[in-house]
């Protein structure tokens, strides 16, 4: 991709919106931009990282044995009466009615929803187990919207739910999801925490939260200094005996053993090996696309700009041309990398070398490669790495060979 | 995909809700799952056919040069006052009010929302020209939703915008799109025709629909029965003087010169080389996916069932068992074909031959593969082609060869 057509026009100034630093560097980096208060559209540079985030979900997803589909974000509020969800919701439910009077809502979340379609194909015990989820836009009225994409009124969910006969089946699909889940977000780039949690609103009576550690976290755990475990609370750490240190979290990603509580009472039921009626056992499993997303920048980035992860970086390289190198000495260097699979931002733009470089880093590509001055006396390509600093000079004939390691290709 | 692990429940009944033949074997098929009147959710099968339209759209689209991103379905209203469209769309348009009293839309379109992006990001005649579409949800409330995802209260748009400094500019860019759109229908097997129509609420003064031919259709167009040209009027073809036939169509597209009709009242302006500003000239591109989705299934079906073109079926191949073949043999073969890069959907259910054979059709796979009577006697696996509905016996060997060749791999 040539930088000089690309949709890519950074901000020169810190946008006086932002309210935190992923905030600020999407909003500045062109990945994001604000439609009002809590509603944000994914400029070209943002979906390319969205999709990659959400390409790695669906591998592992996919991978569990899960199927996808694509559920309505517009539900009828009749099946939101029969669970009493209507009620529990009511504050952060978008509501309003079609021109025949009927209400609507748009899905904060699809439990009841997908009870249904299990109500209305699944009748035998031989069709269970099985797990669907999607990953859409999701819709809450917040009372504050807030930090960017982190609570906002229109997000982005990755949302799973799995069927099962009986309990055992759950806890067998729950660990699926559990394995699921920590390599998604480990392969994302962040570190993160699993711990047990409150089913709230959900219900159930198990549930696991994922989070990741951040100042701008809502949630709070508990760090033991000596061996780094996270605890839901307490002074002192009940393995090491060190002393604990308060720690807020990014929730992104909770999961719950629903149980019967939705298919029984929406009467989804099974026949089982013996002819009897019984209601499915449920679990859901949620991960907050759009939250991840920002999490991800928390934790990776320097002074300069964001420093994306190579598995979800929007391009895999930025090259900087330099005072008079050729633009097509650099073209030809980014078909080389095109052709093995590298996706490289060409900055042909002619303008001042800082401005290149700022750009650069807002991007946060984890590689800049700079064609200058070592590259009209030596013909050596200069590569910054940005997560480790290091900085090398290779030839054409190394720089190929240099990325298929990179990237494993 | 064993069909035992899959979420294909398919219906022995027609639906009686089922308006038209699309709407039918979508039901029936298990490829979608109707929430309400005018709504629906995607169920596996269906997405999966939903992914491959929208491969086919992106590839090319960014063959074009089109950046893709991702706008909010939510919508402020005050945007739609600025243009009047709060008047022109207020029958069908979902609107509500947020906790803070703000009045907020469902987007049923995003003419608005694309031109503030372009007010906020573009200053310079450089900056241009550049094309942005996206793929995504809008809503209509719909007087009367009917013949299943044709006319529907939340449907899936590709929806693209182009920017150019002058009218030459925009001449280019929708020959492209023009260009684009023919591409995109023909990969997705859809005969189409292109006529000069009406640009109604969008504005504008050239505008371009492409339809296709169906019983079902909302509009009409007149057929020469001489020379088969499609005309908007008349009762004898201007060209060969044949005799004109009413036809009906389905509208899958529609490309608008929309000029400065948005940009001026929204101010987006550029500078141009001699400095001064000037609005920014736009067209619009739309393709209704999930109405482009049930007319490939018009134009593609017979008694039977779909008979998905190659490009967009949910699967390359149905691979049905019969009597007493083992399901390692089946199985061996899905993996030599898998492995090949062949979608199997490998029906391994313990069940009647006329169930397996009935689904195969429902599901509209272009290929059935048996392995039965022939396989045990003779070693031979038979092909039933759905379109052309040849016949063939193919060993083990010739059987990879045979899709390599069907699918240029």
């Amino acid at each position: 991709m040539l930088f000089s057509k690309s949709f890519i026009y950074t901000l020169r100034e810190d946008p006086k919106v932002a309210e935190c630093l992923s905030h600020k560097y999407l909003l500045k980096g062109c990945f994001l931009h604000m439609v009002s208060s809590g509603i944000y559209s994914y400029l070209p540079l943002g979906l390319r990282v969205l999709d990659k985030i959400n390409k790695i979900i669906q591998k592992h997803m996919n991978k569990s044995g899960a199927q996808q589909l694509l559920m309505s974000a517009l539900q009828p509020m009749d099946i939101w009466k029969k669970t009493g969800r209507d009620k529990d919701l009511e504050e952060v439910m978008f509501k309003f009615k079609d021109r025949k009077d009927k209400e609507l809502c748009l899905g904060p979340t699809h439990e009841e929803l997908v009870t249904e379609l299990a109500r209305k194909y699944v009748r035998s015990y031989k069709q269970l187990p099985f797990i669907l989820y999607q990953i859409q836009a999701k819709y809450r009225d917040e009372p504050r919207p807030r930090l960017g994409l982190m609570r906002s009124c229109e997000f982005i969910m990755k949302d799973a739910y799995s069927f099962d006969i009986d309990q055992q089946g759950l806890d067998e699909n729950y660990a699926k999801m559990l394995t699921a889940y920590k390599a998604i977000f480990k392969e994302c780039g962040v570190d993160f925490v699993v711990t047990e949690a409150d089913s709230g609103v959900m219900g159930g009576d198990v549930s696991h939260e994922f989070m990741v550690g951040s100042e701008i976290g809502e949630d709070v755990l508990f760090c033991c200094q000596g061996c780094n475990k996270f605890f839901k609370q307490g002074k002192e750490c009940p393995e090491c005996k060190g002393s604990l240190t308060q720690q807020k979290m990014i929730e992104i990603g909770h999961i719950f053993k629903l149980g019967t509580k939705y298919s029984s009472v929406l009467d989804a039921s099974v026949l089982d090996k013996e002819g009897k009626r019984k209601p499915i056992v449920m679990g859901c499993y949620g991960i907050g696309v759009s939250r991840l997303f920002p999490s991800i920048i928390e934790v990776n980035h320097d002074d300069k700009g964001i420093v994306w992860p190579k598995s979800v970086s929007p391009y895999d390289v930025s090259l900087v041309t330099l005072g008079g190198v050729a633009f097509d000495d650099a073209a030809q260097i980014t078909h080389v990398l095109e052709n093995s699979g590298i996706d490289v931002l060409f900055d042909d733009r002619d303008i001042a070398a800082g401005v290149k470089f700022n750009d650069a880093y807002l991007v946060g590509n984890p590689y800049i490669l700079i064609m200058g001055k070592n590259y009209s006396k030596n013909n050596k390509i200069d590569i910054e790495v940005r997560k480790t600093e290091e900085k090398l000079s290779l030839s054409k004939e190394e720089l190929a060979n240099f990325f298929k390691k990179e990237y494993n290709i």
